[in-house]
């Protein structure tokens, strides 16, 4: 198993959708990349057993979390405890790129 | 709850050994910050039940990975299955940053 991956080299993008890929996965956690490209949305959603982190890479989101919005650029954190609505749109013009966590893996 | 924060309100640094912080945490995940001076080192250690995460968020870092020494600098991520012994010295001139995870939460 290769324990040691460089995030740009899994970066990517759908035309459709946002684009989503795994780098590491266990019973305990997924670690993965989302990608929006400028207009794009992961609309908001819930996972009610499980905790989630978004790190902000590069450029900028709108995000959802419950009933608040907030905007995080790069070198942010967002974090979306178990059953809290959060979603992120990319309102800017360069793509956004995240690391994103979810504890326990789905 | 604070949702949203800025990695680099949160660095830091001692003299007497590496900088670590908490971010964020629930029974699932812990997420967190590990600042590491030039010199200094995270001795290898491990987990037994936890899975870990690093991403270098600045600087460069030698890891070790049970019996291998690998190099990760900005944008790497260094995956540490549990019972893996891990750890992690800054071989480098600067400060080295990273995001870390623990899954589930020690």
């Amino acid at each position: 198993m290769e324990l040691l991956k460089r995030l740009s080299d899994y970066v990517g993008s759908e035309e459709s959708k946002f684009y989503k890929t795994t780098l590491f996965r266990s019973d305990a956690l997924l670690l993965g990349i989302n990608c929006l490209e400028a207009g794009q949305v992961q609309k908001p959603h819930d996972h009610a057993g499980q905790d989630k982190f978004y790190y902000v890479v590069e450029g900028s989101g709108r995000f959802w979390l419950g009933d608040r919005r907030v905007t995080a650029d790069a070198g942010q954190v967002v974090w979306a405890p178990a059953g809290l609505v959060h979603g992120v749109e990319n309102e800017g013009e360069s793509r956004l790129t995240l690391l994103v966590g979810i504890a326990p893996a789905p």
